[in-house]
């Protein structure tokens, strides 16, 4: 059996991968009297003279819905929300496991922005965070912008964030081994969907002053900027300082680092070798990757990520996601801001440590120490920030941390 | 301890009272590439082309979504939907712990008939059934005819028909002990909300001619109708075959039977005694019934049922709805029609057998028989009306049940 066959025995064995799970019983009339009526009265009448009570008599606070369209998913593209729903159930069995967050899929029938919005604050009561996955570019944007906007849930479209926050950690930790500087590297984004642009976003907000994004059209330019919706082109104002024009081939030239978010063996070894010394290459397209590891070393890359787990240094989103949810709900946090992104890729990059080494710029998925200092990062943030509901010291973040991910 | 400071203290003890659940590990690369990427395109693909594909291999098909807008909570009234959440919580406890369905409370921020009509709406590629609790009045009436109009899932207020179910359950054996036919006696409904609407439609459908309905305003007839929605005109014109008018006490005259969904202490002895010879009465206000019941036999009342768990022959809902989600969702039911729900309440009615006494027309909540029966019933008048959306005899029927219950 190969892995599609594997895959396909373990979701029809037991008819999906999530159940709800009761934390009280009710065997005879007693439990049933204060689990549901009459007893389930008092906590009602608790919740409606003060609404935070809520995060102590019911799950909303640790409840997470991952909504979807099902409209660009994985590398299937617009498959429709039914046919999405294993990747959700997925995502949840990952909240879960991960981090102890009690997330629940929601692929919705709609793929229109207004709707879409209107759906998700209607679940404002319910949820204490929203996790926006496989929607397609550009609604994406307007939607996680309004909800951000229009709602006090944590926020967060993990395709465009959990990425930029795992590439961002794993630059910091390559640009150790170079001895270079964020502020002073060239950068090369190839792609302008949801992931390069919030990729992009975040290294400029961490720093990053020369990023050129390189998409399908070319170099983007403020001769091409139209032909983007409104956000990305607030996005496109701020990269290419120098005013390139060309195509990928312009682009690399003299790069300090290339992140590739496109389609496989897009770069080629002849141009690995005109980009600048020891050149970092993150080419994370799935299942090709934008150029072939060994390829890349063999032109001289220094350092070599992908998004595949066969290969060093996979940029995989579940380093960041389950983390980052813990803290901003441990904090009841109102949004997931961009210090808080940026907290979580340092908080990712610190694990290595001293062991870091060009096969090992990132901590592998299964690290138990991740999750923890992530949500740490996270949560500190969000109190530096105001923008936790709550207000605790260190050792209290560290303590309620520690208690639920039990 | 009084009940209500248990009921918070087991409220609070773990946050709430429902989590989700993985039904598969996560614990290395394996697993994984097996539950999410890689390995879970396979079922997306398959379910891409062939959407029942999605009973297969997600947890959809065993998926019910409780939604409330918190407007008309027990005996709480319109404490909203963050307030509504325990109650809604416990809902899907019970559906789990009597059923095995998986339930999922959300409480939304509206109480706008098109906006709640949309949201359920947009749930349906994810839920199979959707259970809406708590929604007052008239607005509960559009939003189900609406959604069972526009949407092929099992739509269920069970404020209304399971409430309805049991009493018609109730009513069958009480009739059976005073020896009198559903067709030829005459009913007086007191109370025109939810569950007094879907209790005079059941009764009805179910083969009752002489039902008076009472309101506030006095019993309802040609001449006041217009003070109600157009749903509850269309039944309203159903009832009240003489025309009578007046209030409470014009309408109880030679009734046979009383049903109460009002307000406490309404019906007095001396109302009783100018009932029909061995009169039925079901006084379901909480926590004050219409009588109370020693004051009701004192009387000359036949049978008294109630809400309460500590008088006998406890009108509880959840004798009808885990069952007959069960039903419904194994067969895979468009709707959960009339017809389901008089099969549902004979099958209740069927389970106290020879050893029915006034004391015992209902079965207790906790009898193990109920769920199996009345899921049977159910998923057995789906297949003969042609409602369900595969085909199954009996014995298949059984098998599925049997095994959904484990």
């Amino acid at each position: 059996m190969d892995i599609y066959q594997k895959a396909l025995k373990l979701h029809s064995k037991n008819q999906g991968k999530i159940e709800m799970k009761s934390k009280v019983r009710v065997r005879n009339k007693e439990e049933l009297s204060l689990a549901y009526s009459p007893g389930v009265a008092e906590p009602c009448r608790e919740i409606k003279k003060d609404k935070d009570k809520a995060y102590e008599y019911t799950a909303r606070g640790n409840q997470v819905a991952v909504v979807s369209s099902g409209t660009a998913v994985l590398g299937l593209g617009d498959i429709g929300p039914e046919a999405a729903l294993p990747v959700m159930e997925g995502k949840a069995v990952l909240f879960k496991e991960f981090a102890n967050v009690d997330a629940f899929p929601l692929c919705i029938g709609s793929k229109d922005v207004d709707e879409i919005v209107q759906f998700v604050k209607l679940l404002e009561p319910t949820f204490a965070g929203i996790n926006l996955e496989d929607i397609s570019a550009p609604k994406c944007f307007e939607i996680e912008k309004r909800l951000k906007e229009e709602t006090n849930m944590a926020i967060f479209h993990d395709d465009q964030h959990g990425t930029a926050v795992v590439v961002l950690a794993a630059v910091i930790n390559a640009l150790k081994l170079v001895d270079k500087n964020l502020e002073e590297i060239k950068i090369v984004v190839n792609g302008a969907g949801a992931a390069a642009t919030a990729v992009s976003k975040l290294l400029l907000d961490a720093g990053a002053k020369n990023l050129i994004i390189n998409d399908i059209i070319g170099i983007l330019n403020e001769d091409n900027l139209d032909q983007y919706d409104l956000l990305r082109q607030k996005l496109i104002k701020r990269t290419n300082p120098k005013g390139l024009s060309g195509g990928l081939a312009e682009a690399i030239e003299d790069a300090d680092l290339f992140i590739g978010l496109s389609v496989g063996d897009i770069l080629k070894a002849e141009m690995v070798k005109r980009m600048a010394a020891d050149p970092l290459i993150f080419a994370m397209a799935n299942p090709s990757p934008e150029i072939k590891p060994e390829l890349a070393l063999e032109a001289g890359a220094a350092v070599i990520a992908t998004g595949r787990s066969d290969y060093p240094n996979q940029i995989n989103n579940v380093l960041a996601f389950p983390g980052i949810f813990r803290g901003a709900l441990d904090l009841r946090a109102v949004e997931i801001s961009e210090d808080m992104k940026i907290a979580a890729a340092e908080a990712i990059a610190n694990l290595v440590g001293d062991k870091l080494d060009k096969k090992y710029i990132i901590p592998d998925p299964f690290d138990q120490r991740v999750v923890p200092a992530v949500a740490f990062a996270v949560a500190k943030s969000a109190v530096q920030n105001n923008l936790a509901r709550i207000e605790m010291d260190e050792q209290q973040i560290k303590n309620i941390i520690s208690k639920n991910l039990k």
